[in-house]
């Protein structure tokens, strides 16, 4: 099988390892500068002081036409609209899957025709070291689910993919995505406007009482049923990972762009549109948004 | 006129050095140790590169019987109920001036008996370098107002007060203690909590919305008239003062105990009084309880 990833950060190179194992994988980079470093020096995976190496072909994402028989589509949901101007020229050419945190992204894809469309929702920790390099730290599942296409190719999919590497099939991509919204919602402003681990908003009883308000406005503007199994997994996301810091500490720590947009801007619109109010979320939104403003997000 | 002064901290060391100026200052503190070095050392002011001494009597808070004609309370406001059970021990002896923060002083200090209470509110900036050693560093007024006793008092207080440290009368002591409240609950917690100075409140586009957002919730408790001269109140605070870092992201940074069980937590027990929803003033009340809580404030 060929297989397409469109994004070089820490999951394209990542996905870009794993899966050429047992296909032959081309990755498309916004940089023409990180092509060529691939292309010389491969992906290499650093996975607990092991260091492994493998050697895909890499183009820039001006040269792709959508041949590949699936197209796995790993930038951030802010890049998005640039590669979805790309997709759309060339629609109709395969199957595309969306790796994107939050729900903004399904929105669009949704106008997109004659494609294929398949949503994933990562749950490996990995970070960038480099160009050609990233560091596999949390072993976890990619679930995966149907927006518009055959749940057949996706069975398919998953039988020729690495054992280290698991994917699962999930029957509601809305309910995949919520899941780890609720989790990202929470976990990731608290600990990025407070500067710390995740472990600690369970273990500071005053940053716990912040949290478990989130969690009910979150419930006031999703109207989720069985609640109470979306605040365990918070809990046991937060027990988990209690050394770590999230995605968007580190995003204000890097000066990078965060998250924000995708998780709480997509609540907020949400909120908007059901007429709830969301006032705990909005400071989270603008706490995030003003701080990244002040460091100077790239 | 004998004045004593209760608490060797900033605005203790401020006051004395003034005061001692026109009239004979003891100050109380609440260790031997300080007690003996103000006796040796006397109270050095810093203000603008200039140096300056004086030198008054210094005893433990033990040995004060209420026997000046004024005792001026400066202790902050988590300290104040071992000073007055001191006071009430001696109760009947002499005028008390408290300078405390916040409004939630108001309600035991309403239960002494025979003893004449004023109510100040101090717009200086201040901060101690040592035992002995203060720096004046923002020169402002003290306002002062009659929570129970003589104005005629005040007014002959004022007339024997030296020229550079100024005091105002108020009429109402409610209305002085508000308008500090409003700017202080609005621009301590937040810089304490994004650990900005405060000019970067208003700067700030994101920041300001929250301004905004917590500047309404306190009208919704506070039910004021004249709503929008507090907020240019705050919006001038925020300006003459952008380059200073507030006193709570102070108390945050020296893992100090801060004073926002005075300010916030005032507010939250006046919004369940009212049964108005507070869901900002709450997060950053444990916001801020928390970082102290993860610092170990002392």
């Amino acid at each position: 099988m060929n297989i397409g990833i469109i994004g070089g950060g820490s999951i394209g190179l990542l996905f870009a390892y794993y899966l050429n194992q047992n296909a032959t994988v081309t990755i498309y980079t916004r940089t023409a500068e990180q092509a060529e470093k691939i292309n010389t020096d491969g992906i290499c995976l650093k996975y607990k002081e092991h260091l492994q190496h493998t050697y895909v072909t890499a183009k820039t994402l001006d040269s792709w036409l959508g041949q590949d028989e699936l197209t796995i589509v790993t930038v951030k949901q802010y890049q998005l609209s640039t590669v979805l101007k790309k997709i759309s020229g060339a629609s109709g050419y395969g199957r595309l899957l969306f790796l994107q945190n939050g729900m903004g992204h399904i929105k669009p894809l949704k106008k997109i025709k004659n494609n294929e469309i398949y949503i994933g929702s990562v749950e490996h920790g990995a970070y960038r070291d480099s160009a050609t390099s990233v560091t596999h730290n949390g072993v976890g599942v990619t679930r995966l689910a149907v927006l518009n296409g055959e749940i057949a190719f996706l069975k398919d999919f998953i039988s020729k993919s690495p054992n280290l590497f698991p994917f699962t099939i999930e029957e509601n991509y809305y309910e995949m995505l919520i899941k780890k919204l609720v989790v990202n919602a929470i976990i990731n402003p608290l600990t990025a406007v407070l500067r710390v681990r995740n472990g600690e908003l369970m273990k500071n009883p005053h940053y716990y009482i912040i949290l478990k308000n989130m969690f009910q406005e979150l419930m006031m503007i999703l109207k989720l049923d069985r609640q109470d199994q979306y605040f365990e997994q918070v809990l046991k996301v937060c027990e988990n990972t209690a050394n770590n810091r999230s995605s968007m500490l580190k995003d204000i720590e890097h000066h990078r762009e965060t998250e924000v947009d995708a998780i709480l801007g997509y609540l907020l619109e949400e909120a908007e549109i059901k007429g709830v109010q969301a006032p705990l979320i909005q400071t989270f939104y603008h706490l995030v948004k003003g701080i990244s403003l002040q460091k100077g997000a790239d």
